[in-house]
């Protein structure tokens, strides 16, 4: 097992020619999971080699524009080309109508199922299958919005190489015995199961917070995440403008991350009005050491 | 006077890294008009160093996506560089519902005034001031569709300089006479108009027809225009596939482009399934020598 998150897209409200809006990927085995979409994220799914495809689910935040701005554009050419699996959206009230309003008004019938799913109480569970769960976090902004925490779930014990050879284990028993089973010998003998086997891999997590004010309740729905991002709008001189907003200062993603016990946390959404990010960047530090600015095109890994 | 288009996204249904949906800027004396609106329009506008709120008219020929899903967000910027001024937005019915329902979704209260006027018969007149003309050219497409023909009106005559020297004219008489009236000496002689005057330059024109089939409907629309853009979707080899998606070959812009006289054809919005578009431009060529491809960040000028 595997978790991880490509930054797409990292700006806040405003995108440059070097900085895109609020979109992420999160890969977990074969499954690509795209969180937020602003306008251009198709194309940022290009450059970075995405299979646009792939996609299966879609998780919205909030109806802000540089959340899900490019939404319509990326379903639209998934339907250009050809698309027939069905499209999980996961996101609020309103997004299913103004999507649709636009396919409707374009005369289009597109080629493959659309279904919303709207994202409405915290802790909402939106996805789950044998090895993840995906669910919802209430964060606290001007408008609905929610987080999303992904958690895989404890895998299996691991086959044992060495012992494989030593007991002559055949294949067809081997999937009982990861499920922790002892095995037993042709002449009666029980092998303990901890002895051919190794422990399953630690589950990783994510948890994407984004936009919000800061926000305690969140805790308890992160708690011992892995790794999170958090939004930091603003540095701690412009606490006061965070506040008005509804965002965060990196300071107190950081509070966030620490009182979380996160182990690592990604920051990001930072306004434009800092040409130098490495302050909010040492604002976090001081507070949450493992602290890291998320950079458009760089995926990181969720195992620790 | 001076009458030019700069071309922001030139691509076809779906957008790359190296191609953009469509989208133009023409400008006249100190008017910025944008031209359709594809997903990401505001970033190309940043690129090309358009004053994003110098924009006063923005006209949408359509609702395929790909010519518009970018004003929501270009709108939504201008909102939050706090724009004052009003904001003119000729299209299709229904996009005012799908912009302003986005807005409303969001909590946000623009700005600025947002003015929706409906683009539905031919030959419309959208906007006049003294020095330019912009009105509607129907197009032939699945859904309603309108191009937009700018024509400067013919201006002031202007001053001979060395004629105003000789007669030492004064300067409070200059305008009465470039408006065509003659001078009067102090010793009662009359100057015919002629002497001092140089003819006005001739008012320059631009047409932008896409998307749109062949249709010879267009031709008297756009009689004589200076500078033609009409879309190209398909190469020869493919008119089929043209004529049953609503679209035009280049062999076809380019007759309408000598049926109309225009004196230049720009072609475009090419499918990207043609990676050497030199083909579409020859067969455009061999019709109407006066051909170019319309290439992204490149403004063309529409005087001959």
């Amino acid at each position: 097992m595997a978790l991880s998150v490509l930054i797409l897209g990292n700006g806040s409200a405003l995108p440059t020619i070097n900085s895109h809006q609020s979109a992420q990927i999160v890969r977990q085995d074969n499954h690509l999971f795209l969180v937020d979409c602003g306008e251009g994220t198709q194309v940022e799914l290009r450059r970075n080699a995405v299979k646009i495809q792939g996609i299966q689910h879609v998780f919205i935040s909030h109806l802000h524009g540089d959340h899900f701005f490019g939404l319509v554009g990326l379903v639209s050419t998934m339907h250009l080309l050809g698309r027939t699996t069905k499209l999980h959206v996961h996101g609020p009230r309103g997004l299913k109508e103004i999507v649709l309003m636009q396919f409707n008004d374009a005369g289009s019938q597109l080629s493959f199922e659309l279904e919303f799913n709207i994202v409405e109480k915290p802790d909402q569970l939106l996805f789950e299958n044998k090895k993840i769960k995906i669910s919802s976090i209430p964060l606290h902004h001007r408008i609905p919005c929610f987080g999303f925490l992904f958690q895989e779930k404890m895998g299996l014990r691991r086959m044992n190489k060495d012992a494989l050879q030593q007991y002559a284990i055949p294949k067809h028993m081997r999937r009982s015995i990861t499920e922790g089973n002892d095995f037993k010998e042709s002449n009666g003998n029980v092998v303990p199961n901890e002895e051919i086997t190794l422990p399953p891999y630690a589950p990783q997590s994510y948890a994407y917070c984004s936009d919000t004010a800061y926000s305690e309740k969140i805790v308890e729905y992160i708690k011992n995440v892995g790794l999170l991002y958090h939004e930091a709008t603003f540095a701690e001189k412009d606490k006061v403008c965070a506040k008005k907003t509804f965002h965060s200062t990196a300071s107190s993603a950081a509070k966030i991350a620490q009182l979380s016990n996160a182990k690592k946390l990604l920051i990001g959404h930072v306004s434009n009005r800092y040409r130098n990010k490495s302050l909010l960047l040492e604002e976090a530090k001081e507070i949450f050491r493992e602290t890291e600015f998320a950079d458009e095109g760089k995926e990181y890994s969720c195992e620790f």
